[in-house]
């Protein structure tokens, strides 16, 4: 159905088209920088600013959503310290709308695009601190898990895309090469060793791009039909299980990627593995790649390193915890996490509700 | 059919289980590095060690295999330079086969698990030029492309684990996080930096863990459902056409990125966008995600920053090529790549061959 779609979309889906040709035209993207219609989404730590919002339905805490600022409130920060980070994000979606028209109606001249540009600013702790006395509605999302499942699905996605990035230029400062410093480029797509000589300058390398790792994630299904394998970390609270899950290893497909990690955390061994759909987890970059796995054995041997419980549930238990909200026995994460939708798609599928 | 699925998994077919958890057992791992049993393969420069085999039927080039060598071989180059670097791989699968009774009958003892271990050992070039004078029929596979497809299937799985592996530890020697010296862990699959007080070394990092690169590949399919897109780079060689593909970018899914690269690369639309099958690629370390991906809009426009050209190619056009062999007017890599297969699996479906 489509709201299932959409759910599974969290992190994913994205008001903006991300122009990537456009990170290398530094003449566009500099008058884009001080455009009155351009959007800030401003950072620190990592966490997004953000302002209350309307209330989200069936849940305790009031909604958030991002600040969006313009280059007249952050134009202090931008080049401020070496922490400072700017990201270019993309251009709004223009759906349905000819942007020549657009640009007529606002009474744009002939050599501008009219496309609204999205920028993400990281600034220091102390630069954080000056902004909030500046802006009292306003706070940083902290800490990021719960927190961000706050945002509404589409600022979700900014978000994911630009914290992402922004964590990427946290940890990797330095040339993995050579130790050198390095200096971000291409709309911060990109960084470049600052030592001359150094081998990473020579031919493409991907110490140079941002870093995204990709995770197997599987609804372990019982031989039976009837029971799906799900497990639980130490740190998770209390009663909460989920779908396994593990990052793939190099020179290790999907499929062989989901039949050892299953087989590692739960001893038990999967046969046929089915793709189901996936999703950006900015923690700091995951993608997380969803799949439906057959088990051929049922015995269960739980490697305590990795979790701390994995057992068998019945389709009547999770329908009992999913649909109907009975969570007193154990529960599953919020819908937001692509868990939930895996969980929630094996529940569909040939079910008797 | 069973051949296509096999075909598909060149790079990403294994002989061995990678017993991850004796990662952390470094008594166990030792024991095995002197095991006479235990199998190590060179490499160099991140090309390994092989020897000539056999013909590869309807190749003109004779196929290899890999040296598989023993601990006396290579006693003498563990540890002995700062780039000598050792990689444990796995232990060979025990398909059918119980282990207490091959230990039995080996006239193993006891305490002995009856594994055989593979170990991947990465030498200098001086001292694999000293290697080869003492091993004739022996030389370091090179260049990677395409000598590496003169492999056999299951032992170009090996390799592609071993050679992403190798290759992270050669770009990423420095603690990306503050510039410093590393120390490599857990049999290979963990980097430590080795300054104090250093931010990676509290909590979990992904500076600490081998990168796999994702990046959608795929076919994109005419409206009509009878033309396929193709396209070349300038680096090919003169007449290949083959499927688009572009890394993943953070905050992005597989979908969104097939979308996005299809109208970044050659101006066309996509809907619908189906998982097919993946398969690792060790230059250095990517994993390639194939897709299906149903074409909205016709109209080709090259972005010749990326690409040479693009075009339409009918169902039949493809047949000629890859079916029936003529090769005249283009031609597409070969079946160990995942591209080739893509292209096949379109034809299979719904085709009248
Ligand atoms: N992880 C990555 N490794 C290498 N190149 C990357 C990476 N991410 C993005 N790129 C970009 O992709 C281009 C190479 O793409 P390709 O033509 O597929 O080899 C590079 O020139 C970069 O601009
Ligand atoms: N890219 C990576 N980033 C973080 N942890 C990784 C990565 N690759 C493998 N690991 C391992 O996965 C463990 C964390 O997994 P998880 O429990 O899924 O958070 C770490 O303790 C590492 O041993």
């Amino acid at each position: 159905s489509d709201e299932v779609k959409e759910c599974e979309n969290y992190f994913g889906l994205t008001l903006l088209d991300r122009k990537s040709a456009k990170r290398t035209d530094s003449k566009w993207l500099s008058e884009k920088q001080t455009h009155p219609t351009t959007v800030y989404i401003l950072f620190s730590n990592l966490s997004p600013l953000v302002t209350l919002s309307g209330g989200i339905e069936g849940s305790q805490q009031p909604g958030v959503k991002l600040c969006r600022l313009c280059h007249k409130d952050v134009q202090q920060y931008i080049n401020q310290s070496e922490e400072s980070t700017l990201i270019f994000l993309g251009v709004e979606l223009q759906l349905h709308m000819n942007v020549l028209d657009a640009c007529n109606r606002r009474g744009l001249q002939d050599e501008e695009d009219g496309l609204v540009t999205w920028f993400a600013l990281s600034i220091d702790s102390a630069s954080a601190e000056k902004f909030k006395q500046n802006h009292e509605d306003c706070y940083f999302l902290y800490p990021p898990m719960p927190e961000l499942l706050r945002l509404p699905e589409k600022e979700a996605g900014v978000v994911a895309q630009a914290r992402s990035v922004l964590a990427w230029h946290s940890r990797y400062r330095f040339c993995p090469t050579c130790g050198s410093a390095t200096r971000i480029e291409e709309g911060g797509y990109k960084k470049t060793c600052l030592k001359e000589g150094c081998p990473s300058l020579q031919g493409v390398h991907n110490t140079s791009y941002p870093r995204v790792d990709p995770v197997v994630i599987m609804q372990v299904i019982h031989p039976d039909g009837n029971h799906c394998l799900l497990g639980r970390q130490k740190r998770f609270p209390p009663g909460m299980f989920t779908c396994l899950a593990g990052f793939i290893e190099p020179g290790e497909t999907i499929e062989d990627a989901v039949r050892r990690e299953v087989e590692e955390e739960a001893g038990v061994k999967v046969g046929h593995v089915q793709y189901v759909s996936c999703q950006p987890w900015p923690m700091p970059s995951s993608l997380m790649i969803g799949c439906l796995a057959v088990a051929v054995s049922t015995e269960i041997e739980v490697d305590k390193n990795e979790i701390e419980d994995a057992r068998w549930f019945t389709r009547e238990q999770v329908v009992e915890v999913l649909i109907k909200g009975n969570q007193h026995s154990f529960f599953v994460p919020a819908s937001q996490a692509i868990a939930h939708q895996l969980i929630k798609h094996w529940i569909g599928m040939n079910a008797n509700l």
